[in-house]
């Protein structure tokens, strides 16, 4: 299965007095990127919602190559970097007209009715959809 | 009861790239003092939720005066305006070193289990409160 | 000319604990369909920039209608009310799957190298664009 | 030189539809406690902008380790981690009513009109005072 990467382009409001997009905001891309990715996974909120998973973020990781600003489009790849038992790893790759501006890692752990769940086990097609994303 | 300024210090993130405070963080900055009033009163976020009242904003109007920035703090004042059997309408009062730069108005009504809610009735203890208010 | 509509569909981390979007995001939909309509008109904000004109906002007034949430694709129609020598207030419509659900409308000025200038002398093309906007 | 702890209030608009802290704004307050922490060595932001010092964030990573919310009062402690030559990297401990909620990292170069300085060499009183800081 191939994904289509996202697109976001930069708000006013998210510029800084530097002039540049303040660099909190790319922790938000990262999210807005990763839900869409889940919906093109088959796996949109609401499915998650109804399916009582609840995917906290245990950590992020940004790295900053070059500032963008004001209406700047960024391109966000997204890809599986790590899927253990129960623990999911996203990296990020973000560019504006092709150069690269940043890049990102997420890790996420799945709970059901509040506990730690196996993805593979409680999510099997979830998991599935997981590895075969490209 | 005469009731304390609430204060709020500009932070770098909310200000954009023509170097002020973005517009939209004023509205903000009114729920804080709202919610710091509300304490003053006795009737703090964690007692409201706790007797059942949700007190959403139906309008709100900002008049933008002057320009602030980061590090900047900004004094409320904030009084109410109207109270009216089922509307309570509040007006703020922000200044930066005693130079008035906002002011602005809030309109919230209240529900009691998700029905509109006669404020003296209902929440009487709050209702003397905010008429005393100073 | 005929302008379309804006839309913003909303972002997880617009929302707060109510599961609703926060009342101070609709000020900042407010700008991304105003920047919007301002390119449509043909004075995006590199023009703009580069004619140096400043274009503040001097006041806002919100009203909520109707609580939205993540993934409401809000559509906001947007019209001149008034346009005075000095000033330009806009009235904002925002719908969700036509169920209005936010009336809005915002005041600005213009600022030729930092002194208030007459919309229509100084800015004859904007002006004009303006008043044809529909 | 010991320095104070840093304290965010979480507020009300920092709240997601999860009813916590949505986890982008703890790279805010990163940034609250670092300008706080400058401003307690005798480097705040308007002596940095004077002497011409630009420090970009060059990386961030954060390790949530409980969920907080509206109210919580969050306790930044903030200590130098690394410092090179041209690179800082400063660690971060976030603890509620004692309890640890967060820990994490930021890497900082500096600039010095434009191009990469030599901290110890162009800030000779800054390198200093962030080396006895505890």
């Amino acid at each position: 299965m191939t994904l289509q990467p996202y697109h976001h382009e930069v708000r006013y409001y998210e510029t800084d007095k530097m002039g540049v997009t303040h660099h909190s905001n790319y922790i938000r891309i990262m999210e807005e990127a990763r839900l869409d990715w889940m919906d093109q996974l088959g796996y949109g909120f609401e499915r998650m919602e109804a399916e009582g998973i609840v995917s906290p973020v245990t950590s992020v990781t940004c790295n900053y190559k070059k500032t963008t600003t004001f209406k700047d489009v960024i391109e966000v790849t997204l890809k599986v970097k790590q899927l253990s038992e129960i623990r999911l790893t996203l990296a990020y790759t973000m560019r504006v007209r092709g150069q690269l501006v940043c890049t990102a890692e997420s890790t996420h752990c799945f709970f059901d009715g509040g506990r730690p769940a196996v993805i593979a086990e409680r999510f099997p097609e979830l998991y599935r959809a997981m590895m075969e994303a490209e």
